[in-house]
């Protein structure tokens, strides 16, 4: 930590070759102030808009190096002007803490990362959108990811002006106010106010807080890999992903035990290896203009699937587990929320009156996980007395982004700064009902939203809901850039919705979207199905023979990875390593490899570039430059550094396999064998 | 004008009883700082964000108050900073006047005006979607008005994604920062920079600059006429309006020669009254996408209109009178183009290369006005020498919206200045050639871009390019919110294409709109149609024999109409009254009237409420308290003070005459004889 002052009033600090600061008097780095924000939620839609009053330079910066290594920086607007803003330097093991504390009247701070020209930066949690931010300003708040996701489709046009939920590039379940630099260091700030990073400047990234930050977070490392064991260290090795999982592929069935049972057996009978049936309707329906909904009172459903124990006892004989889904929320024609209601564990109006958020026709209570005995009640009374009692060995912990900012919680906290924190509460809550049931690393749940901290309590992300298609901004190659984005940030573990999810105004799934969803879902840890929001209207993998038969083809796959993937899977909790790599992890002497953003590296041996459009029968991919990379199916060697096309049939997804990995002959036979 | 300070620090501005500046150091009225815009412009649509850097308080005010009246305020951040604004305030005769001096450094100004909660505000120049600005913002900036103009519409999503033209509300020809508010004041900033004046807080208007405007002017009045009055004073009265445009309507016709004299002759045979045909292609044409465009090289065109000084002489013989089309740019693939450029009269690019800007499928140069000479050639070479003494008694003087802001102009100013100053400019040019030409109050020219000082040389505006439809922000409506803003600015003479102009994407023109608009029109000063963007796929007049009886009939009315309109043109040229008129300008006791903006009074005696829907047969209206209504068709008198149904077929635009007025009985015999 190298803290320098200028004749001319220039402060600098540099760590390890970099520039982590830069501030003079002509060019301030902080800007403080205060703003008034306006924000309307419609169903986890969220318009936010600020009226900055004012944003102050805080140009005269006074630096005390202290003999135990600190330091101490004063800014103020002038020479002659109290400090606004204090920032204490402490080292640390990776790199440097900047502690601040601000004025009480502050609610407003802008905070200029010294930038290079062509620096790339990733990061910033889940970004469904884009993996390289450099251009863009991505506001951080996590809310519903939207419907279409881009501004300029027809898609996105009716879901606007309908519910308002069109979204934009940078909407996500799973911020995080994190990124990595393409100079080799990660910045975090720790804070749960409302962020925006824009990184459109040349000079400088500017982070914007609605709160003066705990603190920001430097982490600096030689390379890449390194880098990102750091990162992983920081938030906490994720807790290890269960070995049934990859014994085949988890079905997503959700019209009860009959159709479960059927779907599962005509699925064995085709060759498909199963690991799991996930019944999101195990707690029973309502029927809403958005499709078939769950009934948020979180019990087991005897009428949807009547003889339970038996039932899940034979799964279990089997060798099948039963997954179920629960979330946050009580809805109030359920028993479990006049329960909490009557216990005081729901958040409330400021008046004191009962608070309901609309989901969607119709109202639940949001159970106030900042009450330790609202939290103990969930995790004990509904997770372990319902679930987990019941049978059930894991479950979607859907939801976390729809705390409203209006309502009073029992910590006293403002939920405008409580909102951001609720996701990593909800996993808190799912973690520790599991721990207590001795369950860890064999129960498994898994989120959409997110936030810092969530990497050590949930075991599996996924990427929420795309829409049914091949959309660049909704669509299949989205959940690659989620997976390399929260990858980095300590999130090893990502999947998706085979197939998608939302299927609205006439986009339906096709068979085709299935078999290409169903073919990347191979290459990641976790092959799940769902039925959709409108399972009627949309494509079954069990309503064609040729789809039923690739898709068994592709558990096959992914049971066949199954020693590779565990590989990867001691690697993420020793090391913290995602299991879905963005290429430039290990070839960073490749710039070609900063903004892929639609293949990646599973693991260190094989490289995945998925097909996301319809109709292709090729497909290209770059392959980085320093290695040989054999294409799976073929087994023709192309030498790295340049971009490649091969022959991308269905049922023969673009993988590649490096010189030099430790089995490429048994790979090449492996496919054979499928 | 009675400034005050008190022992807090708070001083306030007074003047008839009206706090006009209030300002103390915890609610500071003046923000200074730093902007860094972004603009891009396609086709006269613009995309403007800011990068505030800054925005400071100035919260220390000290007063001087010299022996002549006036008064000096500084404005600092602090007691011990030097002043960054300086404020020197001096009596007018009708309010005062704050001139503004700042630091050289600020780029970006923002001024709270005290506000009431329940004060209504108007003006912003031709505002087309709101009349009351109160609860929104709005950005002046001159620009295409879009096409839709509501973002839930389709129409504006295919424009928007097409060619980013959806536009918005505040979209606007015609902006001008100055308002009227309903304390009886009228405030106005004399300054060309790009402005946003904000209405939605409570206690105060927020007020944004792009450069520290010259002067604060505001107005005051005991009574809104009379407020009208002074502000058009302010601006000048407007030329006025020839005598002949009332002889009947001016037909829109844009296929050559022989297509205008058989529609004239259908259209008298019809029993038409015809004061003018206006050939917008006298000029010639080319095809585009958007439809058939002109050919912007403004000289007679002998092929589409052969033999035209015969033709002209014939037409005045039948006394009609004939109009062609002009804007101040010049088409590449032009002569005027190259003499233009030959002689440097052209903006250029910031390195001295030629500049042209895209039209749509075609490319312009860009006169530029701020060279005396250019300007002068353009008024003797092309207005005189090309239409003037080429016969054309008229023509629309289209754009002046799109200078954009990375020329280089011959005066030097930056073009983000010169960008709103752009409509006045042109209006001079026009207003001058006709001048020299001894024609003023004889040629007319119309035009839709505008801003501070068009009223002063434009005689008429019309009110833009509506969609063919009655949609609430492009269609029919529009039109009274048009007219009635910028007739409170000084703008006492209005019209519209009738029946619209602009059609895409499959929205075309019904018969019904057409004679909807007609029942409108004969109710403004000037009734001219106009073909559209797409003749050939829009219904015109002449296509269908009800049609055109009731257009003939609507004629007959706007002649019939003609003695009290010349009483209404006089109270103009007199009192700068505009003709169309908000009703609480008469009735400024009956709030219920303030936010009135799809009726109004034409004149002091009748009160319009044009149908703007489609398939009405009723249609309600506000009646005014305080005096009595006969409903035109009916003759039945209703009391003031509510709104009342009224029948309304085609054929009778819902009108009422005011008891009192001299000549109700008049009325009523006047449309039993039509």
């Amino acid at each position: 930590m190298d803290w320098q002052i200028d004749a001319d009033g220039k402060l600098t600090l540099r760590v390890a070759n970099r520039t982590l600061f830069e501030h003079s008097p002509q060019a301030p780095a902080v800007f403080v102030g205060r703003g008034v924000e306006t924000v309307e939620m419609y169903r986890g839609n969220f318009d936010i808009s600020d009226y900055v009053e004012e944003r102050v330079a805080l140009r005269d910066a006074r630096l005390t190096q202290n003999a135990d290594g600190s330091a101490r920086i004063e800014l103020a607007r002038h020479a002659d002007t109290p400090a606004e803003l204090v920032i204490t330097a402490q080292r640390t093991a990776n790199g440097v803490h900047l502690a601040l504390s601000g004025d009480a009247s502050l609610n407003r701070l802008w905070w200029r990362v010294p930038a290079q020209a062509d620096e790339h930066v990733w990061g910033c949690g889940e970004q469904m959108s884009y993996f390289d931010l450099r251009g863009r300003h991505f506001p951080l708040w996590t809310s519903e990811p939207g419907v279409g996701r881009d501004k300029s489709t027809h898609l996105t046009w009716q879901a606007d002006v309908t519910s308002k939920s069109g979204g934009d590039y940078y909407h996500t379940n799973y911020p995080q106010p994190t990124f990595v630099s393409s100079q080799k260091y990660c910045l975090h700030a720790q804070t749960t106010a409302y962020a925006d990073f824009d990184f459109r400047h040349d000079g400088w990234h500017e982070l914007q807080f609605w709160a003066v930050p705990e603190r920001l977070e430097f982490i600096v490392a030689d390379d890449f890999v390194t880098l990102v064991e750091r990162i992983s260290m920081r938030f906490g090795r994720q807790p290890t992903l269960p070995d049934w999982v990859m014994n085949g592929a988890i079905l997503g069935l959700k019209n009860g035990r009959d159709h479960a049972q059927e779907i599962f057996e005509a699925s064995r009978a085709a060759g498909v290896a199963v690991s799991g049936l996930w019944c999101e309707d195990w707690a029973g329906i309502r029927q809403t203009s958005f499709g078939k909904r769950l009934f948020w009172d979180w019990r087991w459903n005897d009428t949807r699937y009547p003889g339970h124990a038996e039932w899940l006892a034979q799964l279990k004989q089997d060798g099948v587990r039963f997954l179920g889904y629960v979330n946050p929320y009580l809805c109030n024609d359920g028993t479990l929320y006049q329960e909490a209601l009557a216990a005081d564990y729901l958040a409330k109006h400021a008046d004191g009156s009962q608070y309901l958020v609309d989901f969607g026709e119709f109202d639940c209570g949001v159970v106030d996980f900042t009450n330790p005995a609202a939290a103990r009640w969930f995790e004990e009374r509904v997770i372990r007395g319902e679930m987990l009692d019941r049978g059930l060995d894991g479950w979607m912990a859907d939801f976390g982004e729809y705390l409203p900012t209006d309502l009073v919680l029992a910590n006293g906290v403002d939920a405008m700064l409580m909102h951001n924190a609720w996701p990593t509460l909800w996993a808190e809550v799912n973690a520790r009902a599991i721990a207590a049931a001795g369950r860890t690393g064999d129960a498994l749940f898994f989120m959409r939203a997110g936030y810092t901290g969530v990497q050590a309590h949930c075991p599996l992300l996924w990427a929420g809901d795309q829409s049914v298609d091949f959309t660049r901004h909704d669509g299949l190659q989205t959940v690659i850039c989620g997976a390399l984005s929260s990858g980095l940030l300590g999130n090893a573990y990502h999947h998706s919705d085979i197939g998608g999810y939302t299927s609205l105004f006439g986009n339906v799934r096709t068979p085709e979207l299935f078999q290409r969803w169903a073919e990347m879902a191979a290459f990641t840890p976790v092959m799940r199905t769902h039925e959709g929001n409108r399972p009627a209207e949309n494509f079954q993998f069990w309503q064609d023979a040729d789809v039923l038969a690739h898709f068994a083809r592709m558990t096959r796959l992914f049971v066949a990875l199954k020693p590779y993937v565990q590989g990867l899977i001691d690697e993420a909790a020793a090391r913290g390593l995602p299991l879905q790599r963005p290429l430039f992890l290990h070839y960073e002497h490749d710039a070609a490899t900063y903004a892929i953003q639609d293949q990646y590296l599973y693991g260190r041996d094989l490289l995945v570039a998925p097909v996301h459009a319809a109709g292709a029968t090729q497909w290209s991919a770059y392959l980085p430059s320093g290695d040989a990379w054999t294409h799976l199916w073929s087994g023709v060697e192309y030498e790295g550094g340049q971009r490649v096309t091969v022959d991308a049939p269905l049922g023969e997804p673009p993988v590649f396999v490096r010189r030099g990995a430790t089995n490429t002959a048994h790979w090449l036979d492996l496919v054979k064998a499928l």
